[in-house]
């Protein structure tokens, strides 16, 4: 970052100050909708935005030597705001001190003509910690993209933002009816999987590792809704040994998506 | 369970009353090092109690027709209570309105004799809902018992319990200290196994399935203790073909564990 003038830095010592509580309404939903712009947090996340050239609106600091080490455009706006302010606009209990303000613009609707690559589908997932892990944990695995499929949690949600830890600027990521999407990959040639536990289903140690497919994970309570279950190309389950009867969705989706890419 | 005289059940109907003060003093650990005592909450984890023969010393419910489903013993205390007492005593936001009292006697201090079959050892684990994950997954892998190592979160934490659906009935818990487990494990003839990024490492592809071993997954940030590390049999990593640096703990412990079991 060039040297900044000192004038060029916004002090804000309050939490009525208008622009906290524009932050503040960006925890919710609505407030993210109405303003296209949301909150992250923490050195890793905002670091991971820089380095990902993210469109830096709004940086929050309480300390003006942390700006040496966050390398912003000259368009974006900084603020140095008190520790009160920080846990006023975090979602964490001990908020780190570096904020920024990014459009909610991540999210694709359209469904891209190129659909080669491996793709992971939520259908209704949750919990925002579940999505954000999953999210995280298809980034490692090396996917393409991500779909959002109805129901399930919002992609700007604190706690999304949060346990993705970045991942959200390293893949594409859309919004969009599965059903259509599994159309889409058909046309493609791209074979869609699902996971249940029938008849029908195959051990996922069956899985011939490969570079394309799109797997579908569904609800923590009820699984993948069956009008998707019955028309995937297979669907898969995961022996279990132990007395619990059933895994964490997010580590149901490492465990698949690690064997399919290995 | 039998039929119960309505005079069996105790009616509490203020959140200042006795025992929805203890009831709430057991969601701290001092609170829950002080009485002996937990609190476990929602339909499954109190049914996954009750089949699994734990002592239930109180049943606390918000309608009384709930009891005909719960087959608690006759020593078991039964209280009813409002819904405005269930938000009190509850971690969620949403209570079930079925809450139990438990001993907190499951953890195990000693090292027992027989350490064979699969061992999962935790090292400083603080996440409660990685903690609660981690010991479901195992669960599902049908590891014999896990060993919390200094550091990690308590395992009656309401976070942990939650996260961990009842897979404490189905497996012994320790604590312990890791490196007089990995001495007593060499004895047994028990290979370990630690995680880490370095050329010792060798990829999880190449873990032979085992009946017999002990993997220890480390600190969310700072991975497994060096002093363990060294004297692991062998360290694993997981290759990862994308952008994020690492996965969720819990995650970690899915791909691992389940490669071993199969």
């Amino acid at each position: 970052m060039k040297e900044r003038y000192f004038m060029d830095i916004e002090r804000i010592t309050s939490n009525q100050n208008n622009r906290v509580k524009e932050w503040t309404k960006m925890q919710s939903k609505k407030g993210r909708v109405k303003s296209g712009e949301y909150v992250i947090e923490g050195w890793h996340i905002v670091d991971e935005a820089i380095r990902h050239r993210q469109t830096i609106k709004q940086l929050m600091v309480v300390d003006e030597s942390y700006l040496g080490d966050l390398p912003v455009d000259d368009d974006t706006e900084i603020f140095l705001i008190t520790p009160e302010i920080a846990k006023h606009i975090s979602s964490t209990e001990t908020p780190q001190g570096v904020f920024a303000v990014l459009n909610t613009e991540d999210y694709h609707e359209q469904i891209p003509d190129d659909l080669k690559g491996a793709w992971l589908l939520l259908d209704n997932i949750q919990d925002p910690g579940n999505i954000g892990t999953m999210v995280r944990t298809a980034d490692a695995a090396g996917l393409n993209g991500i779909v959002f499929g109805k129901g399930s949690a919002d992609l700007y949600n604190p706690k999304v933002v949060r346990s993705m830890q970045g991942s959200q600027f390293h893949m594409k990521l859309f919004t969009g009816d599965i059903l259509e999407w599994m159309a889409a990959f058909k046309e493609a040639g791209v074979k869609t999987y699902g996971t249940e536990l029938n008849d029908q289903a195959i051990s996922y140690y069956d899985i011939t590792p490969t570079k394309q497919f799109a797997l579908i994970m569904g609800n923590e309570g009820n699984g993948v809704d069956p009008k998707i279950l019955e028309k995937t190309d297979q669907n898969l389950y995961i022996p279990m040994n132990g007395e619990a009867e059933s895994l964490n969705v997010a580590v149901a989706t490492g465990i698949l998506l690690f064997k399919f890419v290995k």
